[in-house]
């Protein structure tokens, strides 16, 4: 795999399997189905904690006791107020552009905020001060979100109630309801899976910024950037517009085969990492079906047919549905609007971004590789101009 | 240097001398004090051509004819104003903060300009709209970085002329004065000669985001972030505060020597990939002294005394100038406040970024490396919360 010439070291294309870093927060093995956050399943994580303690479990290496939930929920909830500093600011970014694109908002919002309160390189404060920014880049992150939300549609942002979990308030920053507790938990289950996964692109972005050791939001709102590509994936409302868009169970194989045939990628299903079933699928089908109702079911008719027709059209190619198949149903029977789905993604992977980016920081050793030129041979005269 | 294991590939620490994408753009050659652009060496180019002809050969891969030159040069000239959208955000991003963090501010008015203009991803455009989104974030930026200082300074932001080149227009925004023509010359020296520089880590992480699709402005501001780490290097206004605490020829090894004694990097001295001169300093150090005075000899003097130093106390690390040494000198004489000088470094290197972005966005595969978790075995028990 590796050839040195020129000095340089040869790597398959894209980094592939190339491991570039260590880290104790987690891992996907994709042939099994299975990832983990720290020593746990991140699924028995989802079904069993809280959002908030496996946010402790990322942070601080373990999960906390009762003592430690308390004070770690105060600590959120003093933390989670639209900062002062945004709110003049906000509204103008609402306003932006012709749609609101929640997340390069949300990235105008995060950078403006590390302005107003001078952040610091991370290479230039120790591990506590790091904690801090991260905990306050986290709690306020749903917060700035919701409130361009609303800003967005026309109605005043909504405080953050302090009684409130995250799920809980964001579900309530959104829609201006207190949510049912059935909504609260679905949410609060999504979350959970998906705060980290392995090492996607937006994460090692993250991490990328945070080994030349600038500012928790600079990696943050790089991360932000990378998630953004479309070759990065993350995008539960096409997976649900396929699904609205076959409408009857009838309809999937004529829908699908022809899909298929010419080679186009049917939303919702396949993963890089996965050759056999995204366990958050799994998980989130379960959430779907609990929470009740005719798309829940209609859902699970269409992912098993699409598989089937997926093994007999693409044998051996293992495609199953992914995360973002039941991600979108969970959020639509909460409530949710579909402008909002990848913004709710943003809340729970922003604390997998930034515990990844203060592991990174703690290694303190530069990414940086090198590129191979391939153009003619220099130097060549510059001609006159 | 590789060992499968896991199906992981093992890199080197930081992936150094990892060659991870191809490149026509240019390289450095460390052991020769060499670096190119395309097939020129670009000390040459920085000599004999415009700072608008080297843009121009990032962009097109060739250097431009007179009516090319003279199409390219009303182009800029059509891009350079302040873009409408940010004249009411510009004064509130350039007052956050007790200190005005330029780059810190770029980021937040790109990335609200990104949303304005409803900027698309890389990966859903072709070609020409890609680099028209290059051209104007290119030529926006030294606009954008000039009205946050004036604005912070407590001046109304000047409107770019469009008889003056970039570097004319750079001086003439910051100083409110026509620039010297001797001035002009040297700024278009500095700009051209720092345009590229091999795939240093903000160029690494503007080709990540890129190879996400993600659209332009995602791939800048994730560079900007990457670039104000102090891991990445590059604050010439360190550099010359060197020179003026040194301030007299006699303290020079009473200040240097027990500093290298310490273990201390001396600012401006040493660089990762040249093992001889960076003909960077050699061609700023011609360009200081041509601009005359006691700073440039001064600076010579501190140069060559401490390069002896250096050579006496860590033998064979084959330590010299940098660009930052003498880049600082070259600002100060023409007139540059010194916390412009990390801005006027953007001015360049965003054309750097932005033709790694068009190239990387054109090869069209994502960069995703993986991470070998060292954390203990999962999966444990989650333990009754």
């Amino acid at each position: 795999m590796t050839t040195p010439s020129n000095g340089l070291i040869e790597a398959p294309r894209g980094l592939r399997n190339v491991a570039v870093t260590s880290t104790e927060l987690g891992d996907v093995r994709g042939r099994e189905g299975f990832y983990h956050y720290r020593q746990y399943s991140a699924i028995d994580l989802a079904v069993s904690r809280t959002f908030e303690d496996v946010w402790f479990l990322f942070l601080e290496g373990r999960l906390p006791d009762a003592a430690e939930r308390r004070r770690f929920g105060e600590e959120i909830a003093a933390l989670r107020p639209l900062p002062d500093e945004l709110t003049t600011i906000l509204p103008e970014i609402a306003r932006a552009g012709r749609e609101l694109q929640p997340l390069s908002a949300l990235r105008t919002a995060l950078s403006f905020l590390a302005s107003a309160r001078d952040l610091r390189p991370l290479w230039d404060i120790d591990a506590e001060l790091r904690k801090q920014d991260a905990m306050m880049v986290c709690a306020v992150t749903p917060t700035i979100l919701a409130a361009l939300h609303r800003l967005r549609t026309g109605s005043e942002p909504l405080s953050p109630l302090p009684a409130l979990s995250t799920a809980e308030n964001w579900l309530y920053m959104i829609t201006a309801r207190r949510p049912a507790q059935a909504h609260a938990k679905a949410v609060e289950t999504y979350l959970t899976s998906t705060i980290d996964h392995g090492f996607n692109a937006s994460t090692f972005t993250a991490r990328v910024v945070a080994s030349a050791g600038a500012d928790l939001v600079s990696a943050v709102t790089a991360a932000i950037g990378a998630f953004s590509g479309p070759l990065h994936g993350g995008a539960p409302d096409r997976a649900l517009e396929t699904i609205d868009t076959i409408g009857t169970p009838d309809r999937i194989d004529e829908w699908i085969r022809p899909r298929v045939a010419a080679g186009e990628r049917i939303m919702g299903f396949g993963h890089a990492a996965y050759r056999t079933q995204d366990p958050r699928a799994r998980l989130l089908r379960e959430t779907a079906l609990e929470l009740g109702g005719g798309l829940a079911e209609f859902a699970a008719v269409v992912e098993q047919r699409v598989v089937e027709i997926l093994a007999e059209l693409k044998p051996g190619r293992e495609l199953y549905a992914n995360v973002e198949f039941y991600a979108g149903v969970v959020m639509e029977l909460c409530g949710i609007p579909r402008s909002m789905f990848t913004p709710t993604f943003a809340v729970s992977r922003v604390i997998g971004w930034s515990a990844n980016i203060l592991e990174e920081a703690a290694a303190g050793k530069i990414i940086r590789p090198s590129a191979r030129y391939v153009g003619p041979e220099p130097p060549q005269p510059v001609p006159a101009g």
